[in-house]
């Protein structure tokens, strides 16, 4: 015991010393859990090897409380894992020691610091240890009671009771004080407790400035045959340990002045900074080898029409000979988007999330820090509810391939709500995502290939309707190709498409070609990147481009064209979503956007006949 | 009860037709409610004024299953708010009965089916009832059992609880089966209980296909006076009432056949088509008149620079005055929004969300249904939480003002995860939405007061960095503007750019200026819809653009330009976020994005020389 509290003033001591030399960061946010990390490092409950961040058994500890970084970095520079006067580097431009933690620093398990997600990833994490690698190590998660508020909490709450892990342990840092003033249920640790053990965890309460007590609860949950995940609620004093800060308000995010710091560091004493704390080793022990007995599946049928969710449905069963490591998430919603069909063949590989979003991707972030290739899917229009999960997955630079199914207004009646109209314009928005949309059958599934071996975040588009097949089933796909369906020597415009307004190019190929009129017609199945040299031909030796999309106007195929455009004097028109949709049959919907044959034929037309 | 049990008939009959005529729909999940739903409204419990959906005293019935569509319309058809036969057209392209309800339909309080997001709106009407109308109307919002995976409502039920809304009810349709089979907790009425007690509700478990225990509840409810938001917990079957499909696996989004409809009604029995309900009648009283006493304020001094974020925080209590109906809500980021000036003044008109984004965007559309004009504000990047709410929220046609702050690089230290870099993109994408961007004191002031008066969704993005002042206290701004800062008559190339940015491009302007290289600046205060005009006269009269923005390169204000000129022969460059950003300095992330006035005077030298 006299060990970890040298180790929590040195802690401390590194606490404030960083931030006042960064002029900015989080001390309070971070001493109110310096107790909490010193046990779990240095009580001998922490086993990781500090030499190999990504041994497969190392225990995994996510702070989800992000702010609290210098709290992180000082118990990692005490562990011996970096050296001590690098914490000084804290916020700077060149230092791997960011203001939240990321991926920059090499035991940051993910980039965290958007509140409410480290526990979505810890149950990928504990879920991967405890079905797919089975291995005994323990994933640890350091919330803050303000984050409780989020939602996506509770998501991870209930799915980690669902599936019984009890490798799983949260620690809730109640500190009473958010960012601007108390938070909803004060210094009420009961409240958590309740409602935490009303979700079936087992809770443990504890004074988060006492050792004894925390050491005590992590030994307890250590011995523990209770089936279910675990939450140590801990009643702390954020600023603990500087008078001036203790559970004062107006405290968060601001450092010490250097005048305060050092009255600060006086009343604290004398430290030792050469101190270093030891981690507990873990088994040093590899994934379960995992040899799966397929059931049964039986080929599709050769269909005349199939529409590109069933063929992401077969696809998946097909890849999972060459890619082994992959795992298929669903939101609930596995018999519309066909991913039922990998339930039925590899069960083991499957978990459903049920309707909760926002989880499935953290889930999915945690798996693929743990090696896997998660394919997670729902409709298109719902993975709008995870969009934080997304962008915070690239801080990460987390592999998720992400397929949302169900776009476009031609899903027709179900409406407007279930209609994906801006899955584009956000997936092209995370820095080197790869935005997918294929026309049909073959390209569907050759995409879903491609995708397993990408190194950045993937997303594909999937459309409801039966199509015919445009692509011989030897037919090639790569990330940022496209293909010419159409060409003549004489053509006068280019029609961009993809998905289901490629059907609808290529009717209006046709109508034109009655008229004497020849067209270009080029699937642009890889949105993002996208083929920037064929569109450069074809604005040169075309008059102008017409890009047709089940999108809205604004972040889709559009704007990805006229941005790999920009740079030339050429003329672009948008056939996209611009009126508000609702009900209808897809064929109404089509044309009431103005995106159907008939009205590809009416621009080109006009287009000619002012030329 | 025996005319009860007659409307339950008349509506289960009423869903059967109509969901086979339409050919699809979701008659298994409208079947197992239709008891709590006709008890509700024929049971002498909803206070409604039919002829007037929109009258302040009614009570509110929010259909958050919106999937169950079909029981929604045919009980407001038993009430006589429309033609019975009118329910036949159901899904079809030219009816107001959509597949899912939107404001097409007049007795649909706001758009459902995209789960998890009625319950936030009744908060929002509730509070509106209890803090701000002070009117004696009740809000139900009836729930599937599904839905309730959604961390969305556990946010909803945690804000009811702490504002104690013991005139909301929650209603949950247990009918144990989800889309693709058994919801997390199957038939368990306990363990939903057992949550949402520990949630700080008021619980009343029936059984969902009882009349007696139906009524005995909302009755019990009626006379409660315990500070509790209510949920009633309803045991159900899917399907009830229909042999081939009560509780069984499979029938979720199915329509019966002809014959299987034939046969199901014939099990029903007869029924009279003319058979009407009534429903209770509310007081006709109006909402309290609202006569605030702000308590004192001082004017801000007049800084030598200021954020656009402060000038949003007084500019919200300068507003309240012309717009008594504006409501503020925070998701405890009030302080560095600078909304908490607000509540310093009119704290009854301030709402604390706490860290819960999508509930905050719920209550907001819920309040703007009820007539208020909600500003909600936290950090751009924390937008990315509600994305689902947002999107939706243009389905209800809801005018409510988000302000993100904080965006871009520039923010500095903090690092990525708390950057706002694809906020344009999302917002862009929403149907008729606005987008502004201010770059000083007074051009942010103007947008908050332009935006209350607007009728579709505003975003406003504004930013941490004190900057000069650039305008005079006079200038005025609108929707769709833009001002050109810098012009001459031989201008080489014109920069447009929008906030910080728009201070590199001022920076650029003078450096070049000494290099006798002219350039017009432009700044693109209006994002969307964006001043065409200007940019047009831009690209004839200047050879190239340079785009420069502190934000994601897709799906902002690059393609918003882009898009406005895509049919003229004119060269665009994108200067945007592109690398990886981390922690630093403003000064030094900018530089390192290749944004700052060093990189836009290269680029526009760079252009001249290959002119």
């Amino acid at each position: 015991m006299n060990d970890l509290q040298s180790y929590c003033r040195l802690i401390r001591h590194a606490i404030i010393t960083s931030t006042t030399e960064a002029g900015s960061g989080h001390p309070s946010s971070s001493l109110s859990a310096v107790e909490l990390v010193t046990a779990l490092f240095f009580g001998g409950f922490l086993r990781y090897f500090p030499d190999n961040p990504d041994h497969p058994n190392n225990d995994r500890f996510i702070l989800s409380k992000g702010h609290a970084a210098p709290l992180l970095y000082a118990a990692w520079a005490v562990a011996g894992a970096i050296p001590f006067e690098e914490l000084n580097t804290l916020r700077k431009f060149t230092s791997n020691l960011e203001g939240h933690p990321t991926k920059n620093f090499p035991y940051t398990e993910v980039a965290t610091g958007s509140l409410g997600q480290g526990l979505s990833v810890g149950v990928g994490m504990a879920l991967n240890a405890k079905f797919l690698d089975k291995l005994p190590y323990t994933t640890y998660v350091l919330l803050g009671d303000s984050e409780m508020a989020e939602g996506s909490n509770w998501e991870a709450i209930q799915l980690a009771a669902y599936y019984k892990l009890s490798n799983l342990v949260g620690i809730i840092d109640v500190n009473r004080l958010g960012q601007r003033g108390e938070t909803m249920y004060g210094s009420d640790v009961s409240a958590f407790a309740e409602r935490v053990q009303a979700f079936g965890w087992h809770v443990i309460c504890v004074d988060g400035h006492s050792l004894d007590e925390i050491t005590q609860a992590y030994a307890t949950i250590k011995c523990s045959e209770i089936a279910m995940p675990h939450m140590i609620i801990a009643s702390t004093r954020k600023g603990k340990g500087v008078s001036i800060m203790e559970d004062k308000d107006g405290w968060h995010g601001k450092a010490l002045s250097k005048e305060q710091s050092e009255a600060a560091l006086k009343v604290l004493g004398d430290v030792d900074t050469s101190l270093r704390g030891e981690l507990a080793v873990p088994e040093d022990i590899k994934p379960a080898s995992y040899d799966p007995e397929p059931d049964d599946f039986e080929e599709e049928n050769s269909k005349d029409k199939m529409s590109t969710r069933e063929a992401y449905g077969h696809a998946l069963v097909k890849l999972h000979d060459s890619v082994p490591d992959m795992v298929v998430l669903d939101a609930e919603m596995s018999n519309s988007t066909f991913a039922a069909e990998f339930k039925k063949v590899y069960p083991e590989r499957f978990f459903e999330m049920f309707i909760a979003e926002q989880n499935m991707v953290g889930v999915a972030v945690g798996l693929a820090a743990r090696g896997k290739v998660p394919y997670i899917s729902t409709f298109g229009s719902f993975f709008t509810r995870a969009v934080d999960q997304i962008r915070v997955a690239q801080y990460s630079q987390s592999h998720i391939n992400c397929i949302g199914s169900h776009v476009g207004v031609s899903i027709g009646q179900d409406g407007a709500t279930q209609m994906g109209l801006e899955d584009m314009a956000i997936f092209r928005a995370i820095l080197d995502s790869v935005v997918l949309y294929p026309a049909d059958r073959v390209a569907s599934e050759r995409l879903v290939k491609v995708m397993a071996t990408q190194e950045s975040m993937c997303y594909m588009r999937i459309s409801k309707m039966e199509v015919e097949q445009l692509y011989t089933d030897t037919e090639e796909f790569h990330i940022g190709g496209s293909k010419v369906l159409r060409t003549s020597s004489n053509d006068s415009v280019t029609i961009v498409a993809a998905g289901v307004t490629l059907y609808e190019a290529l009717k209006a190929h046709e109508d034109l070609a009655k008229q004497d009129i020849s067209v270009r017609v080029i699937d642009a199945y890889s949105v993002k990147p996208i083929d920037t040299k064929t569109l450069q031909d074809a604005a040169r030796e075309t008059k102008a481009l017409i890009i047709v999309e089940d999108h809205f106007a604004e972040g889709g195929l559009g704007d990805a064209v006229r941005s790999a455009l920009s740079d030339r004097p050429v003329r672009i028109y948008s056939l996209a979503v611009r009126k508000m949709p609702h009900s209808g049959t897809p064929e109404e919907l089509l044309d009431f956007e103005e995106i159907s044959a008939k009205h590809i034929v009416k621009k080109v037309t006009d287009i000619i006949s002012r030329m």
